[in-house]
């Protein structure tokens, strides 16, 4: 065994043990432990800053482009705004333990259904210092261990973090090994940590497509992920066009970068006449970049032509894709193909047509007369969110802490065997 | 492309189609296919036997084990019992549409989670042809189009039922494609499809250990798997021995085949004296090998030892592995060592220790005075399985119709935009 190998077994082997107990910690000892780390963040906020001012200089020092190194840079506020966020988990309720059903079968067995923690749970993100405590939190309450892993340009500033918040689970009675940091970038130990088939129960990674693809190329365990969001607003024919410009404008231009921003516009030709032009003329006086099909072109001329890539584009900026579409089933059937099944609206006054577009589009959440932007575990009232998952199995749409459990069934008896 | 290539690309073409149009399909429509298919299937039994006559001549001609060949074989009472089992598939309760929560935010966004089908589910089985028709059936009712890959000794009985299933599928005017059958052994496609990711949503492997293993090393896309069942009775010290006795004994002698079958018997130190000797009695009376360790052959001498592999070993014999222990402590850490996470059970009067055993063994199911061989979907009341999965991940122990289900989020609004 080398010494990496040696090394990535402790992680796990620690993991699971603390996993087993965490399971059981009554919801009390958990929100003690986020509590206190909230408090240890705060107070030790200058020996975090320092990390992080290490980890930002280096990062500038390998000419990082700009945009991360500001993700990566935390200040007073940002350290206030991570305890915060670990206190609004304390307020969230403990999914373990919930009763999802209890039956009594004809024989006198009753079966209860328990929702249970996962087990053991790898973290894989970007270079957000932040992320490293609200997932740490998130797992925590759920009662599940955590392993993180984030980019590579925020370690110090990670191991900081993890280390106030390892001293807080100890001061709350908890094992420190709940929240374990990969204490280095090293890429064959996350290949390791991917192949740990057994050992981590489910692996998380929040980032960019180059990131996800690479976890899924040699990922042997089980994996929610969310590859990209490729989002439509479809205009139909019987649209209120007022409302229809007021949502389309915010699903593009409210957070154009983020993954619930629209990408493309499909207009009902019956009303691409109409609509195109006013809503073309606000999204240009916006900044924004427009690529229309031929028939788009022919309304409002000024734009660019859309190539065949552009459909499955996930531009993440304020850039828009724009097409005439005859029928709603012309959208459907746009939205089929070129779409990431993460979230796509409707505008619409025909409710049948409603109807229709949220039964037959397959996406994690489907908008009627609002915004894709809506697609947040935040706006859905969840209190949290750990991603958004593009993924059908286990865990769809906005995942919060329920989404980080199982089920185990309960079968209690008194003497009964099977004929 | 090759011609194999093409062949794949086919299939997952037609079965995405399929799956678009069946996912919206009317409970009716899906329960009259299931019917005209038993009816069939009836009418047929002829062509299906000749068809498996030669399956059953080949396989004899190769050497096959007789075991398999028995499963292998149709007969005028199992083609009787494929068709009533789709019956009963019929009588079963449509998951899709089930409204699994809907409330309404602050700011007037109705969301409702709706139970949709997964999509398009590859199914891969042994030499069974039984299971044809009963996967196809089930993924069938819960709105999902199969790809069907049996085992390759029953080709010709499998096209032989999907080609009847096809007939009663288009006759209910549903596509023949919902149910298609893989009609080549050969491995390549096999690879070929468990790398379409993005194309096959879920991938359900039902066999043994080694079909298991193939699988998930080549696996790109999601798979629910059942690994093995080394299931586990502990008999407290508070243990009423009668119960525990009849329970033991169901749970190992019943039907010693199967995965939720005991493999390892824990005998708590304060009983095993009364306890061992008596049962272990009546397991040789029925013929049943002992292993013990050292503790549990000092009082009954006449056991083999068990090796260190033996508390690991799914024997689906008639073997039984024996230790004694010192207290439940050391019986929860002898499962969590050497247990699949499948079935354990616990004998005990002692309320605290099952609630303890219970919450702590960290099991598809538990069972408290009651036996391993429960686990199951038709005794737990979930009139189907289509497996029982010891993966944490969506589904978890027996799964029947909702597990091959996943939800979407509708969002209702009136033009709420984000801030």
């Amino acid at each position: 065994m080398s010494e990496m190998e040696k090394y990535v077994a402790g992680l796990l082997d620690r993991a699971r043990q603390a996993s087993r107990a965490l399971a059981i910690a009554p919801t009390a000892k958990k929100n003690g432990a986020l509590t206190k780390a909230a408090a240890r963040i705060e107070a030790q906020s200058a020996k975090l800053l320092a990390a992080n001012a290490e980890d930002v200089k280096a990062a500038q020092a390998a000419g990082i482009p700009a945009a991360m190194v500001e993700r990566l840079t935390l200040n007073a506020k940002r350290v206030k705004e991570m305890a915060d966020g670990l206190r609004q988990v304390v307020a969230l309720g403990d999914p373990v333990g919930e009763v999802l059903a209890d039956w009594t079968r004809p024989n006198g067995l009753r079966i209860e259904k328990i929702r249970v923690p996962i087990g053991v749970i790898l973290m894989i993100y970007e270079a957000r210092p932040n992320v490293t405590a609200d997932a740490a939190a998130l797992c925590l309450k759920s009662g599940n261990a955590a392993i993180l892993r984030g980019g590579k340009e925020s370690l110090r500033s990670n191991m900081a973090i993890q280390s106030v918040m390892a001293e807080a689970l100890a001061e709350a009675g908890l094992s420190s090994d709940c929240a374990q940091m990969v204490n280095t970038p090293d890429r064959a130990v996350m290949d390791l940590l991917l192949r740990a088939e057994g050992k981590i129960d489910l692996a998380i990674p929040r980032g960019g497509e180059g990131l996800i693809r690479a976890v899924m190329e040699k990922a042997r365990i089980p994996v929610i992920k969310h590859y990209k969001g490729v989002c439509h607003s479809y205009v139909d024919a019987s649209a209120d066009l007022d409302l229809a410009e007021k949502v389309c404008l915010n699903a593009k231009l409210q957070r154009p970068s983020v993954c619930n921003a629209m990408e493309t516009l499909l207009v009902n030709a019956k009303v691409a006449k109409e609509f195109l032009p006013r809503i073309a003329a606000k999204l240009k006086a916006a900044g924004c970049e427009l690529r229309g099909d031929e028939r788009s072109r022919r309304i409002v001329p000024a734009m660019n032509p859309a190539t065949e890539e552009d459909w499955s584009t996930e531009y993440n900026a304020l850039i828009l894709s724009i097409r005439v579409v005859d029928s709603l089933e012309e959208a459907i059937e746009h939205i089929a193909r070129y779409g990431s099944q993460h979230s796509d609206a409707i505008l619409t006054r025909d409710e049948s047509a409603g109807r229709e577009f949220a039964a037959r589009v397959d996406s994690a959440a489907v908008f009627i007369n609002t915004s894709t932007r809506f697609n947040d575990g935040a706006q859905f009232g969840f209190g949290a969110e750990i991603g958004i998952s593009t993924d059908k199995l286990h865990a769809r749409g906005p995942m919060a802490l329920p989404e980080l459990t199982t089920y185990k069934y309960i079968v209690h008896g008194n003497g009964q065997v099977r004929d």
